[in-house]
Order: C-alpha cells, then sequence, then structure tokens
C-alpha cells in the first residue's frame, strides 16, 4: 500500500478552509463544476469530470474544522477502494491542509499523475481560501 | 525509505523539456534565478532559495532528451543523500514528464510539503516549455 501525501500552508482561518471542502460551492469551484454534495456522514458525493464516468466518494468522518475523511466507492478502478482525508491544523492565522491519499494498491503512472493533480487542487484551495 | 513521484504531460518535444532541465536559462525560470548550472556529469548544480543555505546538486546522469539524475550533496538535513531523476518520454508531440524524488528517510511534514513544491516546479515547467 502506498499514500499521496501534501502539505500547503493556506493564509485563512481554519473554519473558511473547512467550509471549503464539505460545501457544494467550495468543491465547484476547486475541484469540478459538475458535482452534487453534501456535508453529512454516510452521504456520497459525486464528482463529474468528464471522464465518462462519475467519481463517488463516501463521506465517513466530517470532524468540524479538523478534519475530512472520504472513501472513494466508484470512479477509475485504481481510487475504488482508496480513501482521501484532509486535516487542519491552524496557528498564527495560517492553516496548513495535510491531504493524504492512501490504500493505493501500486505507485503507478496514475498514481503519478493524481499526485500533481491533488496540488493543483490545493493549489485553487488556497487560491480560493485566499481570496484570489 | 520513500520517493516523492509525479508525471506530468508537457506539450513539447523533448529536447525542449531536456534543455530546460539541464540549462541556467531553464532552470533559473522554472526553479530560482539564483543558481550556478553546468550541464556535465560530476558538475554541482547551486540553487539559492533564500532559506539562508545553498542547495547542492551533483549531477550524476545526463541522458541526452531522455533522463536526469541529481544526487543532493548539500541542502536542507533530510534532502541530503536523497536523488531526483527525471525521465522524459515523448509520444504524438506529447512529453511525459516523470519526475522521482527518492531516498527520503521519512514521511514527514517537510515531504510532504516537497511533494506539493514539486508539483509548482513541474507546472512552471510546463509553462516555460509551452511558451506560456
Amino acid at each position: 500500500m502506498t499514500s499521496i501525501e501534501h502539505l500547503n500552508p493556506i493564509k485563512a482561518p481554519k473554519e473558511i478552509v473547512y467550509q471549503a471542502l464539505i460545501s457544494q460551492e467550495g468543491l465547484g469551484k476547486v475541484w469540478t463544476p459538475k458535482l452534487s454534495v453534501r456535508p453529512e456522514v454516510g452521504a456520497i458525493n459525486e464528482f463529474d469530470f468528464d471522464e465518462g464516468y462519475i467519481t463517488k466518494m463516501k463521506v465517513l468522518e466530517l470532524s468540524e474544522n479538523e478534519r475530512v475523511l472520504w472513501e472513494c466507492v466508484d470512479s477509475d478502478e485504481e481510487w475504488i477502494g482508496t480513501k482521501i482525508s484532509f486535516e487542519l491544523i491552524e496557528k498564527d492565522g495560517i492553516t496548513d491542509v495535510v491531504l493524504k491519499h492512501y490504500d493505493w494498491r501500486e505507485l503507478t503512472d496514475f498514481y503519478r499523475f493524481c499526485n500533481y493533480h491533488w496540488a493543483m487542487f490545493l493549489k485553487r484551495l488556497k487560491d480560493y481560501c485566499e481570496g484570489k
């Protein structure tokens, strides 16, 4: 098993970052405008990237302003069964966002491609939360 | 031991990407303008990120238009002894750049921070090689 792990400091309170990660508006701006999101444990969030399939994320944990955990229940075969967590640690007005996409079965070219794109996701999250 | 691995497709011939990765001009645009680079095996390339120390990369391999390999001989303590490779695979006018930063002793917050920033490096490399 292998994981993708990033840390990106965002100049915004953790409440702002948390709202971006659980809301239709935030994820619509940061990830894809074609989505269906409910901020409830057990909900199945759906994301459409125009790839011919829908990426479905089951919400496993919502610890307010601290941590979000999803399990991928449908998507590219390599993603199914993997988990994605976002941990928020605020200090002096900066929120460190730690993204972990774990339980990859193999370190493939698709893993490498997704690793790059998770950083682009975090860049857009940063710009969105910082009002850029 | 753990590694950072990315794949980013660039719409440019591999010769363009290779030149960017071995030249003072290319790395000056993509990484830091404060640098000293020689495209020779055995050279010690120096990069200054205004962090109070110089990052020094020994050039271990230069396979023309195919692969570049560096060993970090001085930098942050977590980087010393790690290696960085860039592999270029061109198909139909697109060059896949595979970046591997390997031999990390531990998966730390600095690893996570650098993982994010290697993606930003690849984004700038893409923009530079695509003339953006």
